[in-house]
């Protein structure tokens, strides 16, 4: 019998997040059920409230950064048991069979991976609902372990910003004593330093704002680059093995492009949008390339939080009550957060 | 003592070219004077007459598809004779230390390369002068030989054309099997056509003109993809190993990344100025990547050229006389012509 489970979000496109109960269902032989402890606040989050990509089905229950304890397992789980520390990142189940499942990248599941909510939800029908809630029900493959060393409430984030930020930084090999550059300092940026520092890059961090850099260089830059400043720009001309940018939207991308070494790469985790003009000349002259990249597979996630537990790596984060969302967003949305907020979610249970 | 030699240029911007007589420098200790037997159209010619790229230093003797007969070496020149069928492309020297050039990817020499034309003139003073001529001297480490099996006036486009394109087939690991795109049928993908079909390669020409499928399948193509029929672009989407975009001007990328598959690249050859915009999603979804890439290093060239003799492959040119050049770059411009225009020098000659 599906549970009737106490959730925060929202009824239609743009409207206030409130309190709502929705159903999770029973617990089967491969899953597990887990104590959702806290959540991260991603930006896309707003964006599938807002319905800005137009594939938003409502009631949007949001959250793909949950952390929390395990209640109960399947009797097909063997590597879980209850009080574990666990999270679940942007997708709760794939096809398992198709190639990229194979090649552990179940995010381009040609199947279609189901994500943490506004996905179809095989079980019950209708859409999956996400981490605004106080409980969920995730197939075995899909639960990530979290050392227990690292601070809970500051890992959640770690699911979505985190994997997003690591899993271009070691899909293009990033490695001791790369020049590493890092456009943007917000969810992702701030990660992106993190890893990219505790990989052993010389990290730069690109910012249209001078006032950053203080931030910047506590979060494990090396140094700051002031993407105005044409003559810093100039200087740092042809000097980067890679560049991660997480500019939200679009934007010119000429001058990055200058910054890298002949054969470099620059990865889009951020514009899904259409981007600005680029001049083919930028990417001819110097055989350089750009990529995009999205979250990560499943193996590469738990790789990720086990690297955190080793390096205590965490994310900046702000909590709240669950009854604070709407303010959050829009602070979020005015980049008024440093830099990631996460819902306590006793908040929800009290 | 600098010989004075007949040549054809353009004495202003967008002015028709004209017989005029240039200084060529004496042979040096390193130096190879070849006799000029045929050289190949390239529309960067045209470019460069045209002034279009804002660098163009007059007189300019256009002219990098170089192919003729060795003359005379300098007493340091030990793999060539007097007689040797030879090809000069685009590049005329380096500085041969940097890392770019002891990685044989002279053309990104980070002192900058000697271009074939409109390049400083180390020796001389001045500019350099290209190939529409009867003569020229040329450093050892940047002539080519040139198989003698293979027609002697169809290989001149090899030096530009076909390296353009087979540098990026080889750098990008293209083989027996892959699916491989070629985009526009012209000078460029004509020769991509012929080299990734005998790489081994499943090729698909992808025009926006349904009356190119015979000529590209004459050339090599397995299949012809008309870009402009949406229902055909679905059914190969994401089936794509590689894509070669000869397209030479600005153009919407969009429906082509559409065909990669997951991990693809797309590589620019063609277009040096600003793209229209594309949308970030369509690389972040599948983790997929355009490139940029220009002519080849002179090894790779050489490796080109062993190949070409190996399996007889030559553009597919029409001849000319010298005094036709002016006709000739008019039919350029409007597509004119399949799909390469030589100049037979002997008409200079005489």
């Amino acid at each position: 019998m599906p549970e009737i489970i106490k959730s925060y979000g929202a009824k239609e496109a743009k409207a206030d997040l409130q309190p709502m109960e929705i159903k999770r269902r029973d617990i089967g032989n491969d899953d597990i059920k887990i104590d959702i402890t806290f959540c991260g606040v991603c930006h896309s989050d707003i964006h599938q409230v807002n319905n800005d990509w137009k594939n938003s089905k409502y009631p949007v229950v949001p959250g793909h950064e949950i952390i929390g304890r395990v209640m109960e397992v399947g009797k097909n789980v063997k590597n879980y048991k209850e009080g574990d520390l666990v999270g679940v990142g942007c997708m709760v189940d794939s096809c398992q069979t198709c190639d990229s499942c194979k090649d552990d990248v179940e995010q381009f599941c040609e199947n279609g991976a189901t994500f943490t909510y506004n996905s179809e939800d095989k079980h019950l029908g209708g859409h999956t609902y996400g981490g605004y809630s106080t409980m969920v029900v995730v197939n075995k493959e899909f639960v990530l372990k979290v050392p227990e060393n690292i601070d809970e409430k500051a890992a959640a984030p770690l699911l979505c910003a985190g994997i997003t930020t690591w899993s271009p930084l070691r899909h293009w090999n990033v490695k001791k004593g790369d020049k590493v550059g890092v456009v943007g300092l917000g969810g992702l940026g701030h990660m992106g330093v993190k890893f990219a520092n505790a990989l052993g890059a010389h990290v730069v961090m690109i910012t249209t704002s001078p006032s950053k850099a203080d931030d910047a260089k506590s979060l494990g830059a090396h140094e700051v680059l002031i993407s105005k400043n044409e003559k810093e720009m100039e200087k740092h001309a042809g000097s980067f093995d890679f560049i991660l940018n997480t500019v939200p939207v679009s934007h010119d991308m000429d001058p990055y492009i200058n910054l890298l070494k002949r054969d470099a790469t620059m990865v889009l985790v951020g514009a899904i949008e259409p981007l600005e003009p680029f001049h083919g000349g930028g990417l001819i002259m110097g055989r350089k390339r750009i990529a995009g990249s999205i979250i990560g597979g499943i193996k590469e996630t738990q790789e990720m939080l086990d690297f955190c537990g080793e390096h205590n790596i965490v994310s900046d984060i702000e909590l709240i009550d669950m009854q604070n969302i709407n303010r959050a967003y829009e602070r979020v949305v005015n980049s008024d957060v440093k830099y990631r907020f996460v819902i306590d979610m006793a908040s929800l249970k009290n």
